[in-house]
Formats: C-alpha cells, sequence, structure tokens
C-alpha cells in the first residue's frame, strides 16, 4: 500500500483536472470538472480547492505531502502567481499557490502547463527510463519543457523550454509572439492546415482545393489524410513541418544534450507517420561527429502527463 | 594573503599555457611553454607535467588544491580521456587525466577548451556578476558552453554548448560536421570571409574583387574593412553574420533562458562593429512576450579565459 501522496491539477480553461498521484508517477485516482471560467478567476480558484478537498476525501487516511497546479501562463512558480492566462478572465497577478496553501493546509506549487506536462512524461511516461529529457507539445501551439539530470529547467526568467519559439526560418512566416519563423509557425496542427491552405490561395493545387475554396478550414488531419490520398502538396508540408521538428531536435542535440526527446500533443495521433519522417530527416540532418544523438519518441501518458507533472513536482 | 590556489592549463596545439588561479579567478602567476606537438603525445603531457611542476615551484608554501586542463577534443570530463585532438598526434584515447595525477599528486580534471573558456569567462569575466550565461567563441569555427546556476552544462553525452553547430539556415551551406547551415558556416571568421569569396565568385562586386581574382585569401578583418570603406557586399555579408548571431540567442533565450550571453574569439576585435548590430537583430527578432531577454555582452578576459576556467573547474 502507498507511500506518501500527492495531488497533481491541471487548470485548463475548459476543465480543471485533478489526480491523486503516487510517488511513482501513478494515478491513484482522478476526478475532472468544468472550469466555468465566466464565473471569474476567483470562482475558480475556489473550484480548484473543492476539487482538492474531493480527491483528499477519496484518499482520507493517507498522507497527502503537496498539490501541484499545472496552469496556463505567463506565471512565476518562484512567486506562485499567475501573471495572466488569457482563457481565465480574472486571473491577473493572481496569488493562486497562497490562496490554495491557506484554503487546503499544505504545500502548494504552481507550475506552467508545459513544464508539468513535460515533468510528467519524464516521470512516469516515455522518458520514465531517462534521465533528461525535452518534451514538444504539438497542439495549437507548440510549447514544452526541458528536464536536467531529473531536475526542470526553469530558467533565468522562468521561460526556458520554449521550444516553439525557436526560429528555424530566420525571416520566415509571422507569429503573434511578433518573432518571424517560429518552429510553431511551421509545425502547430494550426500552421499545418494554415500553410496549405496559403499554398492553395496562392495558386498551387491540392484534393483539399474545393474545400478551401469554399471557405473551409482545413486541420492537420486533413492535410494527413490528402496526403495518404496522394495529394503532393499536402505530403510537401506535412514534410517540411517534420523537417523542422528535426531542426529543432539537432539544435536541442547541440545545445543541452538531452538522451531523450519526446514529441507529444495532438498532432502525435499520426503515429509513425509523424515520428518516421522525424527520425528519417534528424538522421540526415544531424553532424556525423561523435555519438551524442538523443532517442526521439512519442509520448505516452497522453492527456494525463498534466496532473502527474504537477503532481511531481509539489514535492520537488 | 590567498586562500587556496589552484592550477590551470590551457592546451593548445601550438602553446601550453599554464597559471595559477585563485578562487576568485584572479592569475597569480603564469607561464606558457611551447607544445612541440611533433615529439608525440606521450612528450606532451611530460610537457604539461613538467609545467604544472614549475608553477608549483612559484607557489611553494601555499596549497594548490587541484590542477584542471582544458583540451581541444573531443574528450571525456567523466573518464579523463582525450579521445582524438586532430593537431595533437598520439592523442588517441589518451588517460591524460590519470597520468597526471599521478605524476603530481594532485586531484586532476580534463575539460574540452571551449567549456573551460565558458567557465573563466562565466568566473571571472564578463560573466562575474551573474548566475547563467552562454559562451559563444567566434574564432575559426564557433563554439562555446553553458553555464547554469553556476554549474557547467555538459548534457548527457558530454556535448551540450556547442553552439556552433545549431542549424539557423536549414538547407544552408554545407559544414565539414556533415550538417548544412550551422551557425559556424555563416558567424565564423573563417565563414565571413568565405562567403564573400563566393559572392565574388558567382558575380557580386566588392572592393575585394581584385584582391579575390589574385587568388588571395579573405578574412573577416578584410570584410570588416570593405565594409567600412563602403562595399556593399562586404556590409550585407557581416550584417547576416550577425544576424545569424542573433537568431541563436533567440534561440538560446527560448531553449535555456540565460541571464548573459557572451560573445568571444578574434571576431570580437570588432567590438561594437559586432556588438551593436547582434544586438538590434536581437532586439528586432525576439519576442515581445515577457520580460526574459538576456544581456549580450563581448567577453573581457580574452586568452586567459581558458586557463581561469580550467582552474576553476579543477575543484568543482
Amino acid at each position: 500500500m502507498a507511500g506518501r501522496l500527492m495531488i497533481g491539477i491541471d487548470l485548463g480553461g475548459t476543465n480543471i483536472k485533478g489526480a491523486v498521484v503516487d510517488e511513482a508517477g501513478h494515478i491513484v485516482t482522478a476526478h475532472s470538472i468544468e472550469t466555468r471560467s465566466e464565473l471569474g478567476f476567483a470562482k475558480v480558484a475556489g473550484r480548484i480547492a473543492d476539487l482538492a478537498k474531493h480527491l483528499l476525501k477519496q484518499v482520507s487516511g493517507q498522507e497527502v505531502i503537496g498539490i501541484g497546479i499545472g496552469a496556463p501562463g505567463p506565471l512565476s512558480h518562484a512567486e506562485g502567481i499567475i501573471y495572466r492566462a488569457p482563457n481565465l478572465p480574472g486571473s491577473e497577478n493572481y496569488p493562486l499557490a497562497k490562496e490554495l496553501r491557506e484554503k487546503l493546509n499544505r504545500p502548494v506549487s504552481l507550475e506552467n502547463d508545459a513544464n508539468a506536462a513535460a515533468y510528467g512524461e519524464f516521470l512516469a511516461g516515455a522518458g520514465a527510463k531517462y534521465d533528461s529529457m525535452v518534451l514538444l507539445t504539438l497542439g495549437t501551439g507548440v510549447g514544452g519543457g526541458v528536464v536536467l539530470d531529473g531536475q526542470l529547467l526553469r530558467g533565468q526568467f522562468e521561460s526556458a523550454g520554449e521550444v516553439g519559439h525557436m526560429i528555424v526560418v530566420p525571416n520566415g512566416r509571422p507569429c503573434p509572439c511578433h518573432q518571424k519563423g517560429c518552429l510553431e509557425r511551421y509545425a502547430s496542427a494550426n500552421a499545418i492546415g494554415e500553410r496549405l491552405t496559403e499554398a492553395v490561395q496562392a495558386g498551387e493545387t491540392s484534393l483539399l482545393s474545393s474545400r478551401i475554396e469554399s471557405g473551409a478550414k482545413v486541420s492537420s488531419h486533413d492535410v494527413l489524410n490528402a496526403r495518404e490520398a496522394g495529394c503532393s502538396l499536402a505530403a510537401r508540408i506535412w514534410d517540411e513541418a517534420c523537417l523542422y521538428l528535426a531542426v529543432a531536435c539537432v539544435n536541442l542535440q547541440h545545445l543541452i544534450n538531452p538522451q531523450l526527446i519526446v514529441m507529444a500533443g495532438g498532432l502525435i495521433n499520426a503515429g509513425d507517420e509523424l515520428l518516421e519522417p522525424v527520425k528519417q530527416h534528424f538522421d540526415e540532418h544531424s553532424w556525423r561527429i561523435g555519438n551524442d544523438r538523443p532517442e526521439i519518441a512519442l509520448a505516452t501518458l497522453h492527456t494525463d502527463a498534466g496532473v502527474i507533472g504537477a503532481a511531481g513536482l509539489a514535492v520537488k
């Protein structure tokens, strides 16, 4: 029977996921509720406290040594404050860790959600047998986190591991962050659909041309299907996404030199259609000096990485 | 009068530099000898030992707690072995640390020269007041090192901090390392001269055209002079080197999030002609999210960084 337990919370714009997690990163019990962000952030903080209390009750009699929250940022782990989370109105400069500490009478740590997911995957997922790992989360955007020798790399200004804003094409596609040519502008689920749409609008042809001309939005899933159906434009855009991911992996290899690079997020539903071309481009584009190539793999925890990582970070 | 002292050795293909260094990273006394690599590496190792003994004699009566060697790689710090240093014949798999430990009766640590220089600049140079720093050494090639929270980042395979082989132009200029578009192929002293030569050979005009047509080699210094004399091709190539350095800084900002990025090596003789355009491009190309911009500065220790860093690492 369990040693010490932690609670992990994954705060999103739509749902708040919670779980009781053991020290090996296994989920003992889990529960989710709606965020109800329209109620304002003070109410959302109350809902997080209620969820944590509910989970504490589930394991009453056992020791729960801390509570970790993974939340959208920017935020400060050191100060326990959310600076502003665009999908959570009223969250500006909210001292969430302190408030929950008082309400729950236990240590509470706040971490950005991408770091929490990276740490979860490191603790109990694809990285469980490794000492150092970088996570790339390929969803609406591209996020990530870096774990070195078992420690999350937060960086001097608490914004290390922002792998999606690595510039892979100098003066490339504009990014809302103001940069040009960010990885996120080529290899996120959104970017893949957008790039195909732009190419068709610029006169190239695709199996998806008529859909685009009718004004429909194209997803990365549509691009993958069109590629499988023989659309050469879709194949090129998918392959370029994989190339830029491989370039990002080469840069991580040379700067950070991790054992493992893990891809997570919606895009990995493509499975080997994503993993194999990324690995092939990496093999082709990485240097021939030294035996220092990281392994490249897909995440295994899927949507549980956030709660597991947040719980694991609660005791660091 | 001094606390504990260390000896730092900077092993190069032409000279072996040595210094006694105090814990603050200040040089107490220094001495250099020729490497005489043509004698074979066993003799070179003997010369290193003799240099260290000479330095020990200079501070006899004082406590010298360790000896650090910065050497060209690839090598293993963990094992104290040089794998093969192309300019040092006979160095293949040479157990240098063990041999010197036995000859000198003191702890000996072996480190690659770029890491030693990074740590030296961190300890007593441009990084002395900072907690985290990345060094970019802009010479024949581009090397570097990463210091996080006062610790050198070695990486899982002991090859972290290879900033020169970050890919800044996917499918760009070929590099001898086998990659294409490495930073080193745009922003090293060699690359800047080569790129201007290639542009002239491809039909562009430059104040240096007649020199190139006569078969003379063009240096980065020549390019800088031509730029100052109004050559627009030289100005463009110099500016592109600064742009790619800035892109590398943006990527370091997002992945590692250091407080400070320091440029060192022969190219920094250009002073503000290098620093200012790199800073301008960085300001323009970095995101507008968060206050997480590193400072960018020039190294201050010049050729002493290696011995100081090697000495500092001897006691880590």
